[in-house]
């Protein structure tokens, strides 16, 4: 199965690893030819990385599944698939899947990564806007498995379909936004627990240490491999109901203190920064982001051994 | 150094272990003798599974640091911390706590374990008021570190300090929330999440095991290992204040769409009541949460093993 990666910056390499680890050839395209050859390069080391802990087989083969394109036709060519990856700008978006719709093979599904951007703002007037949707991926994908589906109202539920399964063919796990909305399911989840984490510093409540221990040394804990209701149905004995029928009260009373929607004040915002900067001086982030990469590879590692026991 | 675990119930249980585990002499005591006899029994058995999955050295060692105490006066004579799990029932609280004042030595700081009831609910009118403060675990603390210290108006900073130092000592992680309100730090957070949660499933935006799927395989990944502010201070080239500048905006749209403060419905609860059970059977939740425990119990030596890497 071929699938045609288009725009190969950051996200367009690491979704390039995963079709390619998930057994498709991968055709890469990218208007600039240069950052085309680089992305190669860059891609070839990161699957060395994925080697050498482990989380890919044979690098090199990997490596030959992936066949830059000079031409856009090319990249197209036969393809069942489509993810594109070019900046977060509308007008972007608009002529890109213009140009995609017309060369694409006319079964090939037409995906965007936007995390911003709804598919109805840019394929409305495409002769195959039936076969568009977003398939938002989470940095980096192959690290991290879960990709939100959205089609806009036109989407066909076929074309939702074959990228659900291929998804789950290349290893990732789809979840399925029945509706367009803003930041989908993943940011307005994480929108509302920041909300309630800058309040609770700005109210001086707990610290910004403080706050991420409770999550990372607690909650988050249960979070990485069951979800928020598996986490409270396992949480009574007679499952959610029960929970809910215990604790509705308690969650009921906190959501009514919880409902400001004050933009974040520039001095907050200043306040936590520099709480984060005496953490961790701004000269560390570039390695502190390499720590954080090796540590979701070890527990991606990790995760696939626990369900291996299972 | 003794410590006193007042209460033997599951909470009770699980401390016994997190202190004997963390080198200390535990007395133990139940106002229901038998009680105190079975708690002694599945403590054992629980440090024997610890042990088979590599989490403590020495089972029988550790057992040999539990003092199982027929009254409260032997139980409390010595010790410098108490931690008190009774049930969650404000004249039960007052009551140990006026017994706890008056028999422990002066120096030594008294606990509850409380989710849900201030300190200043139940300390107020009692001589050591000063030393009386809550330690809020997560179940089960010897797998989950977090513990949350909070004061009433009136506990004594070197209280709070000496909780704070003896919780690291013993090797769980301590957070100070600095003035009393509902729910803490941790289960405001789970609340705000689990709202906006039952609201997507609520309004069909996505079912519920694409909701959990999109915390387990996305947002929780990252979350096991640092916390929502380390979270966002690593996603933006120049950290936090960098990130809010870049997404703000999307966080202020969203969050005036999560104000509502409806109660959930007993529709919505059965609602996803029923999609649980149609994921997992009601004659199953005993078995899941023993695979649960397994998990946490893998993940904590995942953590572990990642942490030494470092």
């Amino acid at each position: 199965m071929k699938v045609a990666v288009i725009g190969t910056g950051l996200i367009g390499q690491a979704w390039a690893i995963v079709f390619a680890r998930g057994g498709c050839d991968v055709a890469l395209w990218d208007g600039d030819a240069a950052a085309l050859d680089r992305a190669v390069a860059l891609i070839a080391g990161q699957l060395d990385e994925l080697q050498a802990q482990g989380l890919v087989d044979d690098a090199a083969a990997l490596r030959a599944r992936l066949q830059p394109c000079a031409t856009l036709e090319a990249a197209l060519a036969g393809v069942a698939y489509v993810q594109e990856n070019l900046p977060e700008v509308l007008a972007i978006k608009r002529d890109i899947f213009a140009r995609l719709d017309a060369l694409a093979p006319p079964g090939a599904v037409l995906t965007s990564s936007t995390s911003s951007i709804p598919a109805s703002a840019f394929t409305e007037d495409l002769p195959g806007r039936h076969r568009c949707l977003i398939a938002h991926p989470v940095n980096p994908p192959y690290l991290v498995p879960v990709v939100e589906l959205c089609g806009a109202p036109w989407t066909a539920a076929d074309a939702v379909q074959a990228a659900d399964a291929l998804m789950v063919r290349v290893g990732q796990r789809p979840v399925i936004v029945k509706r367009e909305l803003e930041g989908f399911i993943l940011n307005r989840l994480q929108g509302a627990l920041l909300r309630e984490a800058f309040r609770l510093v700005e109210q001086g409540y707990v610290d910004v240490d403080g706050l991420d221990a409770t999550i990372r040394d607690g909650l988050g804990l249960r979070w990485a491999f069951m979800g928020p209701f598996e986490t409270i149905d396992l949480n009574a004995p007679g499952g959610l109901a029960d929970y809910c029928g215990r604790y509705g009260g308690l969650y009921q009373s906190i959501a009514e203190e919880q409902t400001s929607t004050e933009p974040w004040s520039p001095q907050l915002v200043a306040a936590l920064d520099a709480e984060r900067r005496a953490l961790l001086p701004a000269d560390q982030l570039v390695q502190r982001r390499l720590w954080r990469d090796k540590r979701l590879m070890q527990l991606a590692r990790h995760k696939r051994e626990a369900a291996q026991e299972d």
